[in-house]
């Protein structure tokens, strides 16, 4: 069985892959006082396998949906929680994707001071990404993930049956964080992953081999910065071309696909300002582009792209520290200026990629 | 300048008593990017020193009440602080007693997943006792406390100013917890506080002094087990049966009262068990006597009031791991039952107390 254990300067922790979900659940039914907390969507497709679960001290069936992302949910559920008798002993048993895993997350780390929780991600983003790390975000109003903390749950079980159900955008959203993991580690990983990544539909042991794999290179990065100090920083990689791709197009590019193309767009700058070999950008352009769902990136107003950059939390002034690539296994934080090369790399981009 | 240095595991902080509230204030607002948060009717007493708290980058005006402190006060507050561009490296700056350390505490450990405070304590019991020691408490619905963090403030001021306008009940409060810390530590710690106490409400030397000593006692619990694994677990002294007597009344008799009759009552009935001798609990009770406001306690129904005693969380069927007095300086945690004998302590001590 494969197994990762994560050193935690809160408390360490491990990842098992498990293959027979109804006994899992049955093991952790028999040796805690649960409350589970499950996508009300898992359920409904793997209720034979959770059928247990009704025997928890408590069972919430939870809306996966940002709007539900709140501080007023986690009120609710605290609510619910102390009316079926929570206690510092339990355990929270999260079933689900990376929101659920937010407000699980954050629930345990706030009710009673904390206690501790188990996670079972049911996306190919949480398996691969989330699910290590002990980050959690909520949103207060219609700012996103301004609230958290840093509490990591005591084992994560990785069950790729999920995997089954996930619908195409799904898959998407972990390709971009596992191609990013990739990236940075550079090497055999990178290799790797080029051949295989796109047996991860079909074929459930590949799929577990590229999960593992992802995981082990942000097991490293987050055993050296759990708390977001420096390294960690390059996980960010996409991400802030990404974000503001999904806000400019009011997220009608999802977020996975927003760190595809952000990561494109950061080696294609990265070229024009000859910190990337024009062979190396489409080597790794060729594998991006395999799981970009859309022929042109509908940006028309690059100013206006430019004004959503400048939206993201690490910018100071008109300067951001971008994550741009130097080549595979070269990721680097390289401050860049709001200004007119800006502009026309990102014109040049946008014609290379829509008419290239 | 008194100066307190204490250790944590989550950040080292210190305690600084200071002469001049309006330089202090000054400071804060030249050295760091602000936010305050400030008890109403402080600000309406101490306007003048503070001032300048309106050239901070944001101030929140609180009525530091029990209804108001909720999760959902919280999520107010964090989308004002947002709202006013609140930053990861900005200070929020506490000026109250207990109720609004505990919003502004939590407050800063879960936004932007931690940002650093400072607390300006104003009553005497957030002075000498809970202004150290990290925990917070926040309620859900009728669930008091249930939600909360350890997130000490980088810098405590104390200024004893503020005792100028405190009322006999806020004074009772704080000499609740100062004379528990001093009847833990025992030996020179109790004989001097025995001598100075009564000067507490007119000498502003000697209440430095008191309130100094009794966070040395503090200190040196918390800083052995901050996160209340063993040894902390003392500083409940008093507060189970006190707890039950608040319940017991409605909240009539009020904290403070509440803790120093819960100590009176479990030396009681240590005595009563030959843990303590009765010239010792003579001893101790002729101080506590002076700052207990009643000639009577107003429990008609032991049974009842037990009832009351069988709801702290820390009850285990019918025991509790209740703390007793074996002497001063020696204060230990005690399992005792809800049996005949207890019901009989009870009923000895009422009718000693009130017609003794």
């Amino acid at each position: 069985m494969l197994n990762i254990k994560i050193k935690s300067n809160i408390k360490d922790y491990q990842v098992i892959f498990i293959k027979d979900l109804t006994k899992q659940i049955h093991d952790l039914i028999t040796n805690y006082s649960t409350h589970f907390l499950v996508d009300i969507n898992i359920w409904k497709k793997y209720e034979k396998e959770l059928t247990q679960i009704k025997l928890a001290k408590s069972v919430k069936y939870f809306s996966a949906i940002e709007k539900n992302k709140t501080l007023v949910e986690v009120n609710e559920y605290i609510e619910f929680l102390l009316e079926n008798n929570v206690q510092k002993k339990d355990k929270i048993i999260v079933i689900g994707g990376g929101l659920v895993q937010d407000i699980g997350s954050f629930t345990s780390h706030i009710i009673k001071r904390g206690i501790e929780w188990i996670f079972i991600p049911t996306t190919l983003l949480s398996m691969a990404d989330s699910c290590i790390g002990s980050k959690s975000g909520i949103n207060i109003g219609k700012y996103k993930n301004q609230v958290g903390s840093f509490h990591p749950p005591i084992e994560i079980y990785i069950y790729s049956g999920f995997l089954d159900t996930l619908l195409k955008n799904d898959f998407i959203n972990g390709i971009g964080e596992i191609t990013k993991h990739a990236l940075i580690k550079g090497g055999k990983a990178y290799s790797n992953l080029e051949k295989e990544l796109e047996k991860i539909y079909s074929n459930k042991n590949a799929a577990e081999k590229i999960i593992f794999d992802s995981l082990l290179i942000k097991k490293e990065i987050v055993e050296e910065d759990e708390l977001e100090k420096g390294i960690r920083k390059l996980l960010n990689y996409g991400h802030t071309f990404g974000h503001a791709l999904e806000g400019y197009t009011k997220n009608k590019i999802p977020h996975g696909l927003g760190v595809l193309i952000g990561m494109d767009l950061a080696n294609y700058i990265s070229m024009k300002r000859k910190l990337l070999t024009q062979q190396e950008f489409e080597k790794i352009h060729a594998l991006l582009k395999k799981f970009i769902s859309v022929k042109s990136i509908p940006i028309n107003n690059v100013d206006l792209y430019i004004k959503f950059l400048s939206t993201d939390k690490k910018v100071v002034e008109n300067k951001v520290d971008a994550i741009l690539c130097k080549g595979i296994g070269k990721i680097k934080i390289i401050r860049i200026v709001f200004d007119k090369e800006l502009n026309n790399n990102i014109q040049s981009y946008l014609k290379y990629f829509n008419h290239g």
